[in-house]
């Protein structure tokens, strides 16, 4: 892999496109292939032997672009599925969206040596406890507020505005007792949840420091490939955005300039069955 | 096949345990196979395509079980995938939700020449087309109202009750709209919506007759297995009910109670992997 080769940005469907858009943004250079398994989707219902097996297929697809830094965007398959895929594939460099969201947590909590950290998620994600450790790492007395809010994709998906009254009511009923609870740091645990960050900010207050790990994971990738001395530098033409998608429905187009605040080419259908004849990394290994 | 061969009862998920619990209701002695494609729900904001190729896999994965009948007990699935499938599977006899549930809102709306129907359903199901051919075909000039309601499957699976403030407010937003328009019939064109029935009926009037497909498609199996002389008859044990996931993940178990009103063992276990390698009816054919 060389400078010139992309950087592979992989989510479940379409919210992995905040991180595609905070790496624009930091990169605006780079050559990103972005994956939206959008026939499978979402991933925060599902067990960690499913969502493992999902990326691994997607990854196994993609490898042959010679990914110069793989990002997955998604919080639940961070959770659920990178630590056995980074050393299934330890030739590649692999990383999430958890532990840069999890830093920056500690990071806002400043001084305090028991903050106490809120981190809204998908069902999955705070069951696998992947930010409690992420965090009690760097703040061992850390107090955490977890709290499973299943409802926010589907109503990101279903294009609701930071004004429609049901956004509020449920943000209401998520967020009202972590606030009670004098909660210093929240952290949009699920790359979804930043198209409503605005709402959310002025919902908690303004002492609330609100973490958007779609931005966190982004400025960590930048670090990655920096010190790796894989960044493209400063050419003149900005990178491109390909997208691939298992599932071509409409939604995707219509959604994807919402998270991307422009507008994305129509991606490549690949249907799930060709996911599928990509070999496990043991059977590479076997085989050479 | 035979009188003691199973019925198969197919979902995306757990919805279709409303068609389960209602088959059993109507033929307490047939043993019924569920399959919930859990690892891929929800299917209604996908593609033909897509979910024509996951019910196909399933039905080529239990087909060895010799079913008697198969109910695609999927709103989506029947609008997007039932005509193809049957065609393909030929020799198997296999019926939808859809039908049976234009059949009984037409009987609903009486001698009525314009009756105003509503159909709430997923978007896909919408998209199809597929209850206004249902309807028009019985009834020429009947008049539609099409809602697709796409939060109301994530809220049922969240647990939220009928109670919850944000229950209310959705069904507001979403039927408030139909009600003004003079409604005769509201057909609920989802097997979860079923779940939501006591609250729909009390929010649109008793005057306007609410349609629960899961119901209507199980009277209609029951007439199927009748006229082809495939009941099992009064034999003195109950049926027993089997359920398949494709994802082994604990919100089956803890919701599966709720949708059927009565306890049900730990399901098996299907990895998507496992549904990839059945080849399909045409393959078959050829090989023989």
């Amino acid at each position: 892999m060389a400078p010139t080769s992309p950087i592979l940005v992989l989510d479940s469907g379409l919210g992995g496109l905040t991180v595609a858009k905070a790496l624009r943004n930091a990169l605006p250079h780079e050559d990103i292939l972005y994956f939206g398994d959008t026939a499978r989707l979402p991933y925060g219902s599902k067990s960690a032997v499913t969502v493992t097996s999902f990326v691994r297929q997607i990854i196994g697809y993609l490898r042959p672009h010679n990914p110069k830094h793989i990002v997955i965007a998604c919080n639940t398959a961070t959770a659920l599925a990178l630590p056995a895929l980074r050393s299934e594939f330890h030739d590649l460099s692999i990383s999430g969206v958890i532990d840069p969201g999890a830093k920056a947590a500690v990071a806002a909590a400043g001084a305090k040596e028991h903050p106490i950290i809120g981190v809204i998620a998908t069902e999955a994600t705070i069951r696998a406890k992947a930010y409690d450790r992420a965090i009690h790492r760097r703040r061992h007395h850390a107090r955490l507020l977890l709290r499973p809010t299943p409802l926010l994709v589907p109503i990101i998906e279903e294009g609701r505005r930071s004004d429609d009254p049901v956004v509020r009511l449920v943000l209401k009923q998520y967020l009202a007792p972590m606030v009670q609870r004098h909660m210093d740091v929240l952290v949009l645990g699920c790359t979804h949840y930043p198209i409503l960050k605005g709402l959310i900010q002025r919902m908690v207050g303004s002492k609330i420091k609100v973490i958007d790990s779609a931005e966190q994971c982004a400025e960590d990738v930048a670090r990655r490939l920096r010190s790796a001395g894989l960044l493209r530098g400063d050419t003149i033409a900005p990178g491109k955005l390909r997208s691939f998608v298992t599932d071509d429905s409409p939604r995707f187009q219509s959604l994807a300039s919402r998270f991307l605040g422009f507008e994305v080419e129509k991606p490549k259908w690949v249907a799930p069955d060709e996911l599928i004849s990509v070999p496990a990394p043991t059977e590479i290994r076997r085989a050479v």
